[in-house]
């Protein structure tokens, strides 16, 4: 157990739990399984009714019952008063240090406000923000935040995302100085609403001033003219979507031009290797898992209808945070900054 | 002349211009072309230039000089003051009856503030929105609105543009009773900021209710669970241009496999005509030209890079919007549903 990356699970949020955790982790290659170990939170009856089929998981992991559990509608007040619910104990066993990170597909608003009541933000940090890795033409990816966590965001909030994102790109990544770019509706100074303007100033008198390029658009995410895009939880979160909603569509459509005609069809056949290489390069599956930066302790959102292969890929992705320290990162790349006397130059 | 519609064209707006402009005339289809006559507003020694080379274009236009125009940095202010500008003449001649629709590829802002100033809101519209239609999964367009001509909206705003974008939709689709939805980062009743909870809010109280499903998600609008999606106007831009990108990227990546290997390429050579096909639908060249609705006169803005293709795909648009008289449906559909009273109503 000691050499072992310790990870708590909130197997009760998401359309598909407690199958879609168990069944992820079943789904992990032999020598990753090998190497972690698993805190499942939730009904011991639902849990353990997947773990008899899979005894592999049940040999790497451990059950805690707990009947409480916060539903896609409940509010983030009342998550915050649901004590023994499944995502609290899983938080809470992060603070105490039995967990090295949480994973859940549950309620983001609950998880944001569960998370940052137990754990505390990182000094200098307001709120935290969901990052997401999405690929890019440049063949790396492109960490887009916040993607949801923030409805409305000033422009310190979106100064201090673009510090996470640039400290996250660092470690996840293995990236020295990452392009961090501000989200808008055209590249031009006079664009975009105030707080978009003004944490741009801010940007451009930080720290940071030499690795931030300004403005990018909607269809520059994808191009990696940044590696770090920074916007407001309700536009990231909508951009994100439309882009994977745009993907199944395109998907579809394309599946209908190859089922055109009988040559069309043997066409598909022959192209089937190249096709089935460039559509797990699309597949969002394989991005699965958005860390809620900032915190003390490492918290990942995974999609709410993620399925065994996208949670799966969800615990990949926190393993490979866990072992890069990224809060470590994160933490000394505020401190080294100098983070909150410039923050307290731009209110002066 | 008498039956043909006339529509002004701003030659100097957008990167390609007045090449894009020219050449788009010339690529309409003949039958097309004879139902039109244009009103070219720019430079003739750049206009002329080209009309030299499509003497079927000349025939069917007249050319307006000016040397003044707006550039994708103006500020809307400073268009406002360039009373010769090649937007603002084209603009005049609409309000004075010479054409029947303008289109511009040129500054957005610009475009929004000259045209709201000379040609004025329609009586119980505050602010012109812009409206793009876009593909979706039945095969149909879903129009989105608004697309960046207000980056701050208030509930208000919102509310106008359902009954806006409900309008547009049944004039420029044939269809009755569009469904409606709010662009959202959940589908639940608390989620959200104030002004989409408002406008979610008015819109259940208002004569739309029956046609209101509430809210939808980024992923949603291409679905097509809604035929019409609100918006703020920097939501609404970042989401377009975002699946403009991944639309680019999915194409791209899709290529990359193609040519994967020789076996890849013939598949590909032999599913063509098919794959063909579905990239036209995904085009959004095919898509280009987004009305300002809630103007006295049909403004249509063109994308600020389209080539010939995409112009001419503007000016199709806009001639059935000029058929379909848009902008009597949209007035009556205000009168007829005690529009101002129910504003009244609400803000009681």
């Amino acid at each position: 157990m000691e050499n072992k990356i310790i990870i708590a699970l909130d197997c009760m949020g998401g359309d598909n739990a407690p199958g879609c955790v168990i069944e992820g982790i079943n789904f992990l290659e032999k020598d990753i399984k090998e190497d972690l170990f698993f805190l499942l939170y939730g009904d011991e009856k639902k849990i353990n009714k997947y773990l008899s089929k899979y005894p592999e998981v049940k040999n790497i992991s451990k059950v805690y019952h707990t009947d409480v559990y916060i539903t896609g509608e409940d509010k983030p007040s009342l998550a915050l008063r649901k004590r023994d619910s499944s995502i609290r104990l899983a938080i809470d066993s992060l603070k105490s240090g039995g967990a090295q990170a949480v994973i859940s597909a549950g309620n983001t608003g609950a998880l944001m406000g569960v998370a940052k009541m137990v754990l505390k933000t990182i000094p200098g940090i307001d709120r935290p923000a969901l990052i997401q890795l999405i690929p890019n033409f440049l063949g790396r990816s492109t960490a887009l935040l916040d993607m949801g966590a923030n409805i409305d965001c000033d422009s310190m909030n979106l100064f201090q995302f673009a510090i996470m994102g640039s400290a996250f790109y660092k470690a996840a990544k293995n990236c020295n100085n990452p392009k961090i770019a501000i989200l808008n509706v055209g590249s031009e100074e006079m664009k975009g609403n105030d707080a978009v303007k003004h944490a741009s100033q801010m940007l451009k008198e930080s720290h940071l001033k030499d690795n931030f390029l300004g403005y990018v658009e909607g269809d520059d995410i994808m191009k990696g003219l940044a590696d770090v895009v920074v916007t407001d939880g309700f536009t990231g979160n909508v951009a994100l979507k439309a882009i994977e909603g745009a993907s199944k569509f395109f998907g579809s459509v394309m599946k209908d031009g190859f089922s055109n005609s009988l040559i069309s069809k043997i066409g598909y056949l022959l192209a089937s290797s190249g096709i089935n290489k460039a559509k797990k390069k699309i597949d969002h599956k394989q991005h699965n898992g958005a860390m809620l930066v900032g915190l003390n302790g490492i918290v990942v959102k995974s999609h709410g209808n993620a399925d065994k292969v996208s949670f799966a890929n969800a615990i990949k992705n926190t393993v490979n945070l866990v072992k890069n320290k990224i809060n470590d990162e994160i933490i000394s790349s505020i401190q080294s900054s100098d983070f909150e006397k410039e923050e307290n130059d731009i209110e002066d």
